[in-house]
């Protein structure tokens, strides 16, 4: 039924993709955490930061440094500067970083400083972008475009692959619907659809895909049970003074309590979860 | 932000309201399985599978005996036929059943012979149907529209709770979207959602949810992870045999496995659900 | 590609159908208009605003009594001493009426009062109700479902139809999506696509579709340019008092002009715009 | 209610801006039509076709070069040959010419070979390249997101005039939705409240927007009757043979005929048009 998919599908490589950054499995038997700010905002704090999240078991460092923003009159990120911060704060914990690239001009900048590259919704289908991060030898994480198709995702990821890099993963964070109580409709059929179609390893985003802080934990387990590799949370340590995102942002104490949960029942979980 | 709720409101009431049907409790520690096939069709292998349900664990047997239809030209269900023919497999099995109520005029037929009455997706905004099941002693469990949003859904319950009749279960079973994959979009923030909105039980359909057999399991799994009370399930003893919804039906054999599962650790993750 | 359409298709019956109501042709060269309030309030308001529209040039005369509300805090409508009062407006103006029927027990009151029966939008799928409608001999305008495709809303129209009443007439009045701006999205693909698929005359209410007062009049001329046969539009005396859809309630004063402006070159338009 | 738009608005800037390409005026009274294949395959066919056009009355010749396409298996366009292919026939017929941009490292070309920039529904919100055409003196066409709120739109449009380019032309293209049947959701609110809301010309592309050929040309009118100061359309000598979006091209022949009806009364009613 679904279409020409060739590096991507699991009809060609039956077993699952392993993405290695630093110490970290992505696609292994235990769910990897990667978490931080929104837009990377002012050195001291996120080190600070980041020492924590490293102490409570996070594996990688999110944080952006160049935002698409919906209005041009919006905070757009620290640019170069956010980047060598967040750089500064991963090596501060020792932890992998990664950020969301906007712009081909912008790869060598990010490649120096980040060890995962990040393709945000909004550039799901910039083809051009796909295929110079295909060109790389870094490790990609496709975010689902707001209202792309399983298919249109997939074969995003494709164009990456078909250029000569295979360490892609995929990014569950919320569609588009017509709910105005949440920001986005956390898909959870795609990801356990996604699992099935493909051998890559997929990543779920319960910040962006509910938007509102009660509700991503909740939303997190769910997407462990369906078979989700990971997670990918924003955590700020003052949501309401957050330069974005604050409404979904999590406390740094929220997270670490269900990083113990995770720890426990949970990861256990997780080995009978991909059933396929 | 979300407007006048008053009777299904965790606000006005912060205990979880809990459903009693025979010896089943719905919206307790423990997830309730309410599963059977789409439609009544043969009464020796309904009795058949109903007593096989039965030995798994499953608590609750549906069926449609009144079946809405897309098409006036497909099967339309059995009936008063087919109400008798469930209640009759539920004597022999010992289980309480469940059916659709698709007009006012059945609903002493409906009364009759099952134990909790259903109101579909495409009657949960037929409000003169709200009002008369909101004066009848029975359980309702109310399917969410395909396009309702959160504050939709829950005043239609609200309709019900104003007529007297407390005991409503709310039922989640994917709303419509872009994505051609899936039947339906399962709304797993709306299960998170719900149940921190509102004190009523909630029940995930991942069948109509997904559309697809092999994606009814792990969004089961998800649906309890994030806070669901139960699950409903179709299963049919020859899927590709069933006279509607054969694609998305479980046969027997998937079904016994995950009640196993359940059983296991899958239930002792389940008081630590709730959170909120 | 599109299924089993027997009746409604323009495959069985190239010809479009004519629907006659009193004077009025409804599918023929001329588009209809279908005006008033949204839901019937008090009578010497009524019979005054219906003079008004009858002078206009407006046809048919609109009017809710049983009104399908969200909530159940709502106003709902005046039920039977609405119908009442609504017969009275269309007579005291030389009108024929249309209202809308939410419940088959309403089924002889309606057909007593009103010219033409209104099938709602929560209702397109209230197969039950569909029926019994195509069992009498009045006129049913069936209005799309929030969320319907072509195709099940032409199915609901077969339902109609193959109960023996040809009479229907279509009515696209918006459909739900993302957009937050206006309160529908209208369809102007589905009045071009319909008028083709189908011979079944097909009304547009941009009143609903668009949600705001100032968008309905630029609507309602691209319906007719898509081939609509006519339009249904609220208005109210007051809307900023309507005890409901105030936002999207023309002021008598704004459809007058339109009216003449239909007169004008809009109707000449009208001939030529069936293309197919 | 709709947010901080400064530049793109019409409380800032009443009066309807006129983008000036050559001798024609798009925004001004009369509709202006662009015509041409979805890609540009061969030279001999294409200034063949663009005289035709150009007799047809067609003011502007459309072609991509760079082909954003959802598999990367599929024709990607001619490149930079396309480029001198298209500029190429809009010389011979005497027509400026308008192509899509997909990468700033693009740019150089584009504005060496067209007159006008086409920004594509999938890099609506690629701000890069939003903020880069900002900096150049070409009047920029900007195609709505697939699932682009209006807010959204106009916020991208925003970026470009806040970079100090005022040429920008706004064209909805049809949104993603739930419906099968067509190819995309043409939004004709969209239409209208754009026109209330910014004095930015508006173009409608009812060849992407409906996805086939029979409903083309009725969209097209709906187009106009709301509002739309010109039309984007998919001609193809031999549709069933185009490269790309052969279902949706219109034969000359077609077109001819509709640019006869244009000339005709349709003109007329385009001065009316605009009410607001």
């Amino acid at each position: 039924m679904l279409p020409p998919y060739k590096l991507v599908s699991r009809e060609n490589k039956p077993d699952y993709t392993v993405v290695r950054v630093g110490d970290c499995l992505i696609g292994g038997e235990t769910p990897v955490v990667i978490a931080g700010p929104c837009a990377v905002e002012e050195e001291k704090m996120l080190v600070e930061l980041a020492r924590q999240l490293k102490r409570m078991g996070v594996q990688v460092l999110r944080g952006g440094a160049y935002k698409p923003r919906t209005s041009p009159y919006s905070f757009q990120g620290l640019g170069a500067d956010g980047l060598r911060i967040l750089a500064e704060a991963g090596r501060a914990a020792g932890m992998p970083v990664i950020t969301e690239l906007t712009d081909v001009r912008y790869l060598p900048e990010v490649c120096r400083y980040a060890q995962i590259i990040q393709i945000g919704s909004r550039n799901m289908q910039n083809f051009e972008l796909l295929k110079e991060v295909g060109r790389v030898g870094y490790p990609v994480l496709l975010k689902r475009g707001l209202s792309a198709t399983l298919e249109e995702w997939l074969l995003a990821a494709e164009y990456i692959l078909a250029e000569g890099n295979p360490e892609v993963i995929l990014c569950e964070r919320g569609i588009r619907g017509f709910e105005t109580y949440t920001r986005n409709t956390f898909d959870i059929n795609a990801v356990a659809a996604v699992k099935n179609l493909s051998h890559l390893p997929l990543i779920a985003d319960p910040s962006h895909g509910t938007g509102r802080r009660e509700l991503v934990l909740p939303v997190a387990r769910a997407a462990l049970a369906a078979g989700a590799n990971g997670l990918m949370l924003e955590v700020h340590p003052a949501p309401e003074n957050a330069l974005s995102d604050g409404p979904q942002s999590l406390p740094p104490g929220e997270l670490a309590v269900f990083m113990e949960e995770l720890r426990g029942a949970g990861v256990g979980c997780c080995s009978a979860r991909v059933s396929a």
